[in-house]
């Protein structure tokens, strides 16, 4: 890692948007992306990571940007012929994406870890940030819900979130370890951002993986979070059902409590500015912006301005 | 299996033309194919079962007719980013293809046999033809060259087959059962046919699963076996080359003689006709015919010959 470097914890595609910016205003061998691999799945006898290769693939500019998961103008003939065998095909997978999978699911099988092959990947598309999994140990988030258990991307996907949530848990956390290299880029970074991704299913089961939380508080200083909810609604996904199905109130005053040991510094939107007091009383800095990210120029001035935050020159 | 019906031993594309002609000729749900695995593959971590899909492509009217393997009018961009990520790419997968490979290969891992599996793929694909492997055990057909022993489809497709062959073993055939109705199709069929594949490593390999060499020995006055040899040329690939390096004459009469234990009938082309004498000597019963499929017509005149000759109304 490279001196002056920023750790970024990541989900998939809030966080994603956020890191294009960032990689804009910093050099991009600055940053390193900590991914969330609780929401890995087995595909078709494949080990699919949507997160990383979200934040892969959109670091290296082949994101689809309508969907902002995929590749850009991928097909999917495989997956035609795959659904005419009876599989279930719910979870879209293009035909260049797929490479992706089936070169992971043989490395993996051939015994090399996530990091080693989630890093090869990056390498071939030319990322030149750094990009590792939070623990190279399957992680799992499962979503307790009134019909049952389900399995993330059952809960994510097929049944498009619609589900009430009454549970979360991270199948495997408790003997996971974190990545080789994840606790030491922490321990030295210059600041740690943790992305405006869900605090529920992006972030939480990064800081579930045990070790991680502690080496965050360890630089509580140094960490800004940037709150994923604005004037009373997700950026993006189901963090706000999920705030409410747990009778929390759905403010980034609510997403601060649930970082406040680990991040000094915590980043809401203008709309929400009344909150700034109540963060504050969290012994938080509030740092008010604009966190809606229409375009490039909105990721960048916020990516900037996180950065200079946490004393970075961008 | 349907009354009256014919048992094909078959390698690949060679095969597949000949069974072409012989579903046209016949109720198709009378041809039950028996088809060679000793050229199954591990790619990328998928099991591939060259033959067998050459065999269901075809008769299911989906196979390339330019290449004869692979699905007609397929793309291959998965494959394209295998090989950007350093995969090896020699061997050619289309996107539709690869379903095949991938559903294969989980269901495999998820303990189904592969008889089971390619009954699967036949059914999906409206197959009326019966197709099952020779065994549902691992047979590898190992080539040995003078550079060393290859993998089948290292010498057959990596190295186009020019390696000097000096010996072929079946690894994994002494242990290998036949597949659960190999030995009961063959000893109820009304008759049997020898494709005019390879005999060496198409049909050399079905021969080398115990028990199947013996059951056809049983039913020798119902079996026919087509030369794959016309005119001292192999009608396809390199078995000419690899009778000339075991010493051999390039004859139908030499291919004769590996079959003769299990053969009655043998079928020459016209241009071989001088050697019908020889074949009788052998205790065979030669049949001449054109035996160069140049179309359809030509598949289903030979398919009707050989059919008749074995008894059924074709």
């Amino acid at each position: 890692m490279r001196r002056n470097a920023i750790v970024a914890l990541a989900g998939g595609i809030g966080a994603a948007r956020f890191l294009q910016g960032l990689v804009h205003v910093l050099d991009p061998r600055q940053v390193c992306v900590i991914g969330n691999t609780g929401d890995d799945a087995e595909m078709h006898g494949l080990h699919i990571s949507p997160d990383l290769d979200t934040v892969t693939y959109t670091l290296a500019g082949l994101a689809n940007p309508r969907t902002g998961w995929g590749i850009r103008r991928d097909s999917f003939r495989c997956l035609e012929s795959l659904k005419a065998l009876g599989a279930e095909t719910w979870f879209q997978l293009g035909d260049r994406d797929l490479a992706t999978h089936i070169y992971r699911t043989e490395r993996l099988r051939k015994g090399d870890s996530l990091s080693e092959v989630t890093g090869k990947i990056a390498s071939v598309l030319n990322l030149r940030s750094a990009i590792i999994p939070m623990s190279d140990d399957p992680v799992r988030t499962r979503i307790r819900t009134p019909s049952g258990e389900l399995e993330f991307q059952t809960y994510f996907v097929k049944r498009r979130t619609r589900d009430r949530v009454t549970g979360i848990r991270f199948q495997g956390a408790e003997e996971a370890r974190p990545a080789p290299r994840a606790l030491e880029v922490i321990a030295k970074a210059k600041g740690i951002i943790l992305c405006p991704s869900n605090p529920f299913i992006s972030i939480g089961p990064i800081l579930a993986v045990p070790g991680i939380r502690e080496a965050l508080r360890q630089r509580r200083d140094s960490v800004a979070a940037i709150s994923p909810i604005v004037g009373g609604r997700a950026l993006k996904g189901p963090a706000a059902r999920m705030m409410q199905s747990q009778g929390m109130p759905v403010t980034p005053l609510a997403v601060a409590a649930l970082y406040a040991d680990i991040a000094g510094v915590f980043v809401i939107d203008k709309e929400d500015r009344k909150h700034a007091r109540e963060i504050e009383s969290l012994n938080m800095r509030p740092v008010i912006s604009n966190t809606i990210m229409r375009g490039l120029p909105q990721k960048k001035a916020l990516a900037r301005l996180v950065a200079r935050e946490l004393g970075m020159r961008a």
